[in-house]
């Protein structure tokens, strides 16, 4: 839809403005591969699934490789792309944390594994490495 | 739909899984404030824009205020939750940056206004400031 837009928010849009998408993508970096157990945890019907996967595929984000137990299951694995989005779910994660729960409501928590230590929010930053603000920054168009 | 699931990411994918709710966002942050320039800039139908923009009112993103020129108007203006996105903007654009143009292609570029410099790559961080990669990461379920 937006594939010739000179717009990168727009032509990442297209592909993961899509909550099935995103949940896909997900599961995948929490280390699920295969169709029936992002199945069981999303509780999607089939054919959404199917979709999503496929196009997950088409787009790169995803690949289909033979199962890593030598079973005759095909896994879905996330390419380099797609772990690329892992600042994208980090963003989601700390943004639904602040604003999307209930003082005191637990929800799951994203940590360092060798430590425990939960990641701290995460901010865009200068060229220097400090914190940078929106009204600090402007898009310039083409 | 996930309302009461413990995942921040998914209560953040309900209300940001949607193509038009991400690139409203975006031109929000861009300083579009009126129903007709989120029309034009996003070539949308009334009635999508027009359930887009309610239901980022409903979920306290965006809220309506007279119109800063003292005309009739009501502009749709960011709130602080909203302003909270960036992050999310932020980490769609470079994603769409490195995944989504062939080499060479030109896009917009968000840069700092002070010294028109680039945003480096956003990357999550440990405790210590670190960038870290999702395999050092893990999610802690309830």
């Amino acid at each position: 839809m937006h594939a010739d837009s000179p717009c990168p928010v727009a032509r990442s849009a297209d592909l993961l403005g899509d909550r099935w998408a995103l949940l896909v993508i997900r599961d995948a970096f929490d280390g699920i591969t295969r169709f029936g157990d992002f199945q069981r945890s999303l509780g999607a019907a089939r054919n959404i699934l199917s979709d999503r996967l496929r196009r997950l595929v088409e787009a790169g984000l995803l690949v289909q490789q033979p199962a890593a137990d030598g079973s005759a299951y095909q896994d879905y694995v996330l390419t380099a792309a797609g772990r690329d989005l892992f600042p994208l779910l980090v963003a989601l994660r700390q943004w639904g944390e602040r604003h999307r729960f209930a003082a005191g409501e637990t929800h799951s928590t994203l940590i360092e594994r060798a430590s425990g230590a939960p990641l701290p929010l995460m901010h865009p930053q200068d060229a220097s490495g400090h914190p940078i603000a929106s009204e600090q920054t402007i898009v310039r168009k083409l």
